[in-house]
């Protein structure tokens, strides 16, 4: 029998057997998608839901792939929130891909462990090589190309990215003052940077009271203002603190707010900090030439950081980040214990990504990028882009025409901040009238949606995004919208 | 044409191209698996070989599948260190398996993003009850189930295991003594633990001379002196220091050794210490009674981790992480930004993962090792384990048989540490030789094996445990040695 050899011992990894089942989740999978919009978008289960759906432990004897077909089917995918859906537009997208898709099965199918060149030179190699190809197409300087001082590396999250470039930075500033510099050493950021900032300060032991969050008004559209981060500084340096980084945002989470790089950057420079720019969402819009304008200024910046995960068709996790100093990353992130020591690393001739990085592990990370790219080429990757931020205007539009609702602020990339505008003299200020909105919505199963708050006002997200939403998809969103407000505005 | 629409644009997730090609990519999986021997295990390419052979920049137009298949063939897999041949027998193994593929494609294919239970609660449900079925087969104590104040959580890898515990205790501490008390806070470990526990005292900015190294013996079989570690804590403790952090072993990495859990765990407690037990590899072998013991005292533990990635056929990455008290975790690591706010979270009614880990994003974790203990069964589970340290010990006996070769530690699960020994009245202490033999043996293409030191002595490590390692493998890895060792010494 496949899969067992003749003792009865277990083959787990036998090539026909693999075919075999590979080939039925395949078709699993497809027909997921192509079903995909049965299933509520966010899914409507209560917490605890799969608890008594399953045993309380393993079991002894295996059990069939069919009896976990019908588990996924029963029991999994009611508790899934179908990022995939052509009706997602929450949060950010989670684009997948089938180029994405394929070379995840690639790495998962050689699953090397890619930490020193030497456990899969590939692995490192192409890392560089499509990190390289990704820079030139977003334009980034040459300092960030792997041929000189710097270059770029796969992080898995956006978070991660900007923790290694902290710690990098916190200890490039620690060895010039002593590490008990370390209460003095301040970060600054605005209110609209995503929450990472403060996780990546926590870990690395910034004090709280030294992470400067600067405030955002609506009237630069929530950009950070280099002249209120002028002020913090000139305070923090007068009264003895070191001011050491600077993160900046190009579309933040909350309503794609873009950070004025150029200026903030030459503020950063002549303070001697570290400049990190966040372009998570909006990285991915900058591969067309007329919205390559928003990272203007990146010349300025020690990194830079762009998640082809979400917005640009490669499957999670897979977060591009750049620097134009990797002995900065190396001194905070090396080890080099002996059981790892190879001719190759000790000769200093080869990137160690290991050293780049929190884990030690790494997947064959670069694999599916390489067939994005390749695969789809950018032409199409560009148009995919663009296409995406027409619906986003299509929906602006149909928010626009109708009275009862604004949009909040001005529509830069593919998500629109809209809400619903309370009644003349209705105590309530819109915050509880949107926040009801958002939960009907998404409690009908039709679209999923998230919300934000700005300036005190509850507010609307609609992010386009899905590789699978159509015109169709949004006009029919912008219908469940309008008929819940109307529910809503009727008991009023 | 399929995977475009009527206007030529971009359908990156069309179902039928998906079908299409992703069964062509389980196929190119399969014959690899087939024909995998016929690789050099160890990559014998130099550094740099990938760059001439790709272009410099990604394509403009479409490439197709085909030209992908021919680039992997041609360019990529002649840089791959294949760490599934039969034949790998360095470091410790990743293991694949078909269960784990299987998983890491519905992933891949459902592609969602489990931050927060809300994102999809399949995701963190079914990871908390896995990992409660785990803790059941690893016989660990109830404190570490979700039912009570603990439960597990799927790190990436044992790296991102021992800093998020390490963060939860240094913030533990430091509530109790103020922040500026990071200068006074004491880690300890034994000088065979995992290079992880000083890169994660790198990153939580514990000051370098306040990391104990303790230094092991091949008296104690490398294994960690309560003895030794009382005085060195007595010692800090009357020069004002606070011991805060004990990272013990069970399986190190240079050569199994295991460190006394019981009298360790007591010592971290009558101290008011952070206990963490690292497993990673062995804590596989502990489903098998006869080995259980290895892991007896766990029960004093606040953490214990073990990699299912490595020897328990669920592919990279999957680090299982259990705690005792959860909420340490959640203090150090949470963050809540409005975009993220939503009912349950805010209610309390659900476990938000991205609160116990360092990214914010995270995939499906979990389905890949629910697949596997599924597909296999606990009882195919633990003959596996059994066949591999019955594979290692047939090894041992075979150094054992030839005088020219030593057993340098007992061996007691799946790696045998041995050496050649240096002819008599040779200058050499036989550390070139061994490195030598290393060298050559690896130069081959047949294994792959690595190496370690200890006190002094350059040791080969031959570790089994890839999934289509039979017998035969293990008698052919050995005649390579012998033949290799042969030339070596006729040179002598």
């Amino acid at each position: 029998m496949d899969g067992y050899n003749r003792n009865g011992d277990l083959k787990p990894m036998d090539a026909e057997q693999f075919r075999e089942h590979a080939h039925k989740m395949v078709d699993f999978i497809a027909d997921y998608y192509k079903t995909i919009e049965n299933f509520p978008v966010l899914s409507q289960v209560q917490p605890g839901y799969l608890r008594n759906m399953l045993p309380d432990s393993a079991p002894n004897h295996p059990e069939s792939l069919d009896d976990i077909f019908n588990d996924v089917q029963a029991k999994i995918l009611p508790g899934v929130t179908h990022w995939q859906s052509p009706n997602y537009f929450a949060y950010y997208p989670s684009n997948s891909s089938i180029a994405g898709f394929l070379g995840e099965m690639l790495s998962a199918g050689l699953n090397i462990v890619g930490f020193s060149w030497i456990t899969s030179p590939a692995a490192t190699e192409l890392e560089m090589i499509v990190l390289d190809w990704l820079a030139k197409l977003l334009k980034l300087p040459d300092e960030f190309l792997s041929a000189g001082q710097g270059g770029g590396v796969i992080q898995g999250t956006a978070s991660e990215a900007v923790l290694v470039v902290l710690l990098a930075a916190r200890d490039k500033v620690l060895r010039r003052l002593g590490k008990n510099a370390l209460e003095k050493i301040v970060v600054y950021a605005s209110d609209q940077t995503h929450s990472a900032i403060q996780k990546a300060c926590q870990i690395a032991g910034i004090h709280p009271e030294n992470c400067r969050v600067i405030k955002t008004e609506s009237s630069t559209n929530y950009a950070l203002s280099p002249d209120i981060l002028c002020e913090a500084i000139a305070h923090d340096v007068a009264i003895g603190l070191v001011p050491f980084f600077l993160c900046a945002t190009v579309g933040t989470t909350s309503s794609t707010a873009v950070d004025p790089l150029l200026a903030l950057g030459k503020i950063a420079k002549s303070n001697g900090m570290w400049f990190h720019v966040d372009a998570a969402y909006a990285g991915s819009a900058c591969i067309c030439p007329e919205y390559r304008q928003y990272i203007d200024g990146v010349e300025e910046a020690d990194s830079f950081n762009m998640n082809a995960h979400k917005w640009f068709l490669t499957n999670f996790d897979c977060s591009a980040l750049w620097v134009k100093d990797r002995t900065a990353l190396v001194q905070s992130l090396s080890t080099n214990p002996e059981f790892l020591k190879n001719k190759a690393s000790q000769a200093n001739m080869v990137v160690d990504y290991k050293d780049w990085q929190i884990p030690l592990g790494r997947r064959f990370r670069s694999l599916k990028l390489w067939m994005v790219l390749r695969l789809y080429g950018i032409e199409n990757l560009q148009c995919y882009i663009r296409n995406h931020i027409k619906l986003a205007e299509h929906f602006e539009g149909l928010v626009a025409q109708d009275p009862r609702f604004e949009v909040v602020t001005p529509r830069i990339f593919s998500l629109v901040c809209f809400r619903l505008l309370p009644p003349r003299n209705n105590e309530d200020n819109g915050n509880k009238l949107n926040n009801d909105l958002l939960e009907a919505i998404n409690s009908t199963g039709k679209i999923f949606i998230s919300h934000t708050v700005l300036s005190g006002k509850y507010i609307l997200r609609f992010a386009v995004g899905a590789p699978l939403t159509e015109e169709r998809h949004v006009t029919a969103a912008w219908k469940v919208l309008q008929d819940e407000a109307s529910v809503l505005l009727g008991r009023l």
